[in-house]
Parts: C-alpha cells; sequence; structure tokens
C-alpha cells in the first residue's frame, strides 16, 4: 500500500539485511514515523505499547522478534527466552502464540547456528502468507462489488460502509475488510467507504481514515451512531468488517458495535460480508455469544481522548465527569443469522458449520475440536 | 433537581424578581457557572451560544426573553424585535417558536405598560407546565419500573440504557427520559442507568452522566457502540430515550444512533420505550423517515472533541486526520414498530396512529393536519 506516496508493507526488512522495520502506529495519523527493531526487546516493546498492533501484523513482527533473538543467540535458552517474552507481550493476541509456535517448531530441530537464518525464512513466509491470503480475500470479494457497480448509474460509486481498522495497517499489506476496497479502487471501480469512528479507540477515524486517505480512496468519517441512519436512506451499498474471531457456526467477533450495524443492515435489506482469513476462524467454538469470553479494556480508552491541539501537540483529554464510572467492552459477537457471506481466501461462502466445513475441511482447530470432543 | 447538593430548576428568577438565571452549558460538566440573563439580548446570546439547550429549556429562555424585552420598552416595535432575535437564535428549534408565540399572543392585546408583567406570568407557567408534564411522565412510568423491580432478586438494580441527554438540563426540571428514573430513585427502587455516550456531541457522557451523579443515581458511561453487546447479555432492563419530533403514526426522531439500539432493544426482547412530552408531538407527519429532514451540523463536532486537559483547562483537540471528509447527521428516525410503548404525559400509549389520536383527540397539530388536508 502507499504511504506518504511510498509503495510499502507495514513491515519490512531493512536494507542491513536483518533489522526490522514497523511505523509506530501509536502516533499515527498525526505523524508518520518508522521505527527499527533490532532485538527481541525491541519486538516485545513494539507489541506490548501497540507501536504495532492487528492480529496478523503482531505475529510476523513477533516472528521476526524470535529471529533477531537467535541472531545473537541461538541455543535453546535463548529461544525459550524469547519465546516466553514475547507472548507476555499481548498474551490474548491468538496469532502471536501462532507465529511463535510455527517458527520455533521450523528452527528446533536444526543445529543453533543455522536456526536465525531458517526463523528469517519463516517470518518472511509469514508475511508472504498474510499478503497471499488477504488478496485472495480481495479478489473473492471483486464481483460482489462490481455486482453493485454495475447496477448504478453514472459511475456513481460503490458505498461500502466499514468498522474499526482490519486495514493494511493490521496486517502485512492490504488488510483483510479493506483488501476488496483497495482492489477495487485501483481496477478503476469507484468506490466510496463510509468509515466508522469506532469508539472507544477510533481505529477508523484515525487508522482506516488515514489508509484510505493516503491511497486516495474516497471516503467520509461517521459517527458509530450515524450507520443506521445512512442504511436506512439507501445510501450504503454494502457492509464490509473484518473478525478477531469466528466461530464454527460462523458466529462473527469482531470490534464492540459490528452487531448493532448488522441488525441495521438486515433491517435495511444491505449485504453484510466480514473478510474472515482462515486463520482467525475457530471451529472449537459453535455459540459465539455463549462461548467467547469478551475482554474488558482499561475504563481511561472510554473517558479520555487523544488528538492534536490547536499547537499541534498530540495530547490527551479527559471526556467523562469525574466520578461517573465507565465500561468498556473491546469486542461484540454478531450471529451468523445476521451475516450476508464470510469472504474467506477459498471464496465467498455462507456463515454456516456446513459452508464451513466444505471450505475448510483441513482447519487446524477442526482437528483440536475433534480431539476435545473425544 | 440536585446540582452541588443544591434543589434546583435549570432556570429560575434571580431573588430581584425580574433577571432570569441559567447554568452555561457550555462548561458543565468541568464548570458549574450560573449566568444572569437581564435582557433579550442576554437571552439570544445564550441560545446561539448553546450556555442553554433542549428543546423545552429553550422555549422557557425565549419566553422569559421576551419578558425581560417589554420590561425595558413595552411597544409593539419592542415586542417584534425581541421576537424577531429570539426567534433567529435557534430558527429550526419548534418549541422556541411556539414559545415567543403564546407570550406574544397573552401580551398584544394589553396596553404597554402591563405586557411586562403578562410576559412575566406566561413564562412561569411555560416553565411549570414543562415541569407538570414531565412528573406526569415519570409517574406514569413508574409502574413499568417497578414490575421489573419485582422480579428481580436481592434488590439488583433496574437496568435502564439511555442515549443522549434528555435530562433536567434540557428541560425545566426532571427531563424526560430520565423523569422516570429519578422518580423511582427518589422512591427507593434500585435503578442503574447505562448511559450512551451519544457521540457526537458526547451530550450522554458530558451532561446525562453528570445530572445523574449530582443527584446520586448510580449509573456507567459506555461507548455507544457497547448497548448491542450489554443487551445480548441480558444487562439492560429497558431502554427509555427522548424524542425530538414524533409523528403521528409514531415514528421517533431523535438523537442519532437511537435507531440502532431500537434495533438491538428488539433483536433481544429488551422493551423500547420513548418518553414524549405531547408538545413534540406532530400529527402533520405520518412517515418520519420519509418525511422528517434530518439535519445535517458541522463537520467539526466530528473532527475535534472537547475535553479537560491534564492542567485543568477545557481545550479541543483534533481526532480525524487532516483530509479526511466528515458527515454528521444529528438526528435519526426509529420506525413506530420498534417501540414498545410512549410514555407520555396521559399514560402509556402504544406507538400507533390509533392510540395517538386517542390519547390527544385534541392536539394543536391535529387542527393543523385537518385544515392541511382540506
Amino acid at each position: 500500500m502507499r504511504i506518504g506516496g511510498i509503495e510499502t508493507r507495514s513491515i519490512w526488512l531493512e536494507p542491513d539485511g536483518w533489522s526490522v522495520g514497523i511505523f509506530d502506529q501509536t502516533v499515527l495519523p498525526w505523524r508518520v514515523e518508522r521505527v527499527t527493531l533490532r532485538s527481541a526487546t525491541d519486538a516485545t516493546h513494539a507489541i506490548a505499547s501497540m507501536q504495532t498492533r492487528g492480529a496478523p501484523l503482531i505475529g510476523a513482527v513477533a516472528a521476526y522478534g524470535l529471529a533477531l533473538a537467535l541472531r545473537e543467540d541461538g541455543s535453546d535458552a535463548a529461544l525459550a527466552s524469547a519465546y516466553g517474552t514475547l507472548l507476555a507481550a499481548r498474551p490474548t493476541a491468538v496469532n502471536l502464540k501462532w507465529a511463535l509456535d510455527a517458527v520455533s517448531a521450523d528452527v528446533r530441530p536444526l543445529p543453533p547456528a543455522q536456526r536465525a537464518d531458517a526463523a528469517y525464512r519463516r517470518a518472511a513466509a509469514i508475511c508472504d502468507e498474510d499478503v497471499a491470503i488477504n488478496q485472495a480475500i480481495g479478489r473473492n470479494a471483486l464481483p460482489l462489488i462490481e455486482a453493485i457497480a454495475a447496477r448504478k448509474r453514472d459511475g456513481a460509486p460503490v458505498n461500502i460502509l466499514t468498522h474499526c481498522n482490519a486495514g493494511w495497517l493490521a496486517t502485512v499489506d492490504l488488510g483483510t475488510a479493506t483488501a476488496p476496497i483497495y482492489l477495487a479502487h485501483d481496477r478503476g471501480i469507484p468506490v466510496h467507504v463510509f468509515v466508522d469512528e469506532t469508539r472507544p479507540r477510533n481505529q477508523g477515524a484515525l487508522l482506516t481514515a488515514f489508509e484510505l486517505g493516503q491511497h486516495g480512496v474516497p471516503h467520509t468519517v461517521i459517527a458509530d451512531n450515524a450507520g443506521g441512519h445512512l442504511m436506512q436512506h439507501g445510501q450504503v451499498d454494502m457492509v464490509i468488517v473484518g473478525t478477531d474471531r469466528t466461530t464454527g457456526h460462523g458466529d462473527v467477533c469482531n470490534k464492540i458495535g459490528t452487531y448493532l450495524k448488522a441488525l441495521a443492515a438486515k433491517d435495511n435489506g444491505v449485504p453484510f460480508y466480514v473478510a474472515l482469513p482462515s486463520p482467525t476462524l475457530d471451529f472449537s467454538l459453535s455459540d459465539g455469544i455463549a462461548e467467547i469470553p469478551i475482554e474488558q479494556r482499561s475504563a481511561a480508552e472510554v473517558t479520555t481522548m487523544t488528538g492534536r491541539t490547536t499547537s499541534g501537540a498530540v495530547e490527551s483529554i479527559t471526556i467523562v465527569p469525574d466520578g461517573s464510572p465507565v465500561a468498556n467492552h473491546a469486542f461484540d459477537v454478531t450471529p451468523a443469522r445476521l451475516v450476508t457471506g464470510l469472504i474467506t481466501e477459498r471464496g465467498v461462502i455462507a456463515a454456516s458449520r456446513e459452508a464451513l466445513e466444505r471450505a475448510f475441511p483441513d482447519h487446524p482447530s477442526r482437528q483440536q475440536a475433534r480431539v476435545a470432543a473425544e
């Protein structure tokens, strides 16, 4: 994707061939700052401080973190230590553990001196695999967008609403929910994106709007409250969101507020799609509302807001009266019945156990689910 | 209601017997500052600058504004001039014009020297009438809350979700949606209120939370995105919201985002009530979605946020990237089919033409609707 007019991924090897570059997402969109990671400690800090974020991207950073550690010391002890430190940086991130396990499995059989090279290879492969999945998601969704575009008159844009940031800043490139949008835009299909602000962390207004703007995709930032009204008035042609975890029955756990948009889409006959890379599919779960624990995050995310002051400084202000308690649920679950389709790397499929099992007979979580049931 | 421990209305006559006191709502909840209005110019400024807000309260301030003008000069010219100036302060506010017309009709037949006294009397009556309506709304809704409380175990609170500020700061006292809450709380029924932040102007987090806190009502501020999740998990017993305008068929125009909560309530079997003082009922309209024009407000309400800095100053920050366009629809329409009941000063009734006509056979807007149809 483009940032400041330059084609880039959200993670890269520096010209020295071993240190790793990322963007500091804590200062976006106000400043574009690149950070160089030279050790597992750097990588851990980047993940824990949320300089880097988004499940797929965290996995990639963690994989390179192990490579950086093994470059210094290829021993079993160094591997175990770096694994533990990196895993503790964001203990609930599924992709983080998955990436650490993948790299570890590759390097453990090797002599210490060969481990760093193998870790770099696997980290690069994890990045390429993420990009390939997102490209496939984009390609598979393209006919949905083209079909709407074909019904439009006078080149009017296809209006797509999205929630939160399932964009390229959350992945290695392209994003999941945004992949179809970028692909359509790059192919000259007129698209326009309604970007939900996405309180309380404002990843929509801050990151998705920034991404789309940098890539030149027309968009409009709206309050999270506005989407229902826009759908009532025919201003939204389709919704595409990402997912943090999707059950084997097709229930979609995603950023808090997603469920409200799915309800509005259903009520107004607007198709509601979920971009689902298969690593976030979890066949061990069925009923998302009953089974997925919803993380309660810090009250400060609701009571304070960070932005740019008139003097150009980035500052936080308090926006809730002193003494008023706050609750901050990070995710909600959209039941499968509200989902028009799941856009996966293997095609657009129904949000149902049957369709998911047919598309992903070999999914790792099915093996686990089977073992657990036995 | 109580503010700083003192019982007060949101508008009052000062001890001098003629000047008018209000709270400066532009600095709430960060500072409690009272403003004294001594002329129609003061009243106009208070309305235009949003020191005072909320349809019923604006009407009361405007009525006193005319009284202040007539106290200085009881002539027809002075009356016409003050009327015009006050009306222009918030041209779309229905209650503003209604209150100005009511006072004008009372004073016009009188000799100039008697007009000020009559205007003060009518302004006071407008205030008392607003309070009486809100008290009746509170009383009529109380059995709904009591019925839920009776089903609770061990004195668990009745959980009520509200959106925006239909509280006493928007009226002369008690509020509309909050009247049942304050009444229940004062009678010892345990209530707890989920307060939607209500982006983009944050009237929920800033004003409703402040009001409830000042009166000692337990409450929790949540992002607008959270209500659906809470309802899915049985944490909301009922929703009560206000309305800016309700059609003769029971379609409810209220703060943007209300419709999304109504959808979630329906999907989870949570009763969704609208506190409807009859002055906001409009029989001249039927289909709210098609007929009610939705005000588009300034982009700055979305792109900037005001709050308290760590140094204690009240400052605005920018929270949307430069160059990202913004849309800001102020209201949405909740179709009657999603409304469990309308809580009016004449009882809790169905959101239907039939029920509304039966309850309000004498409503002024029915006369207008009839004339228009002839």
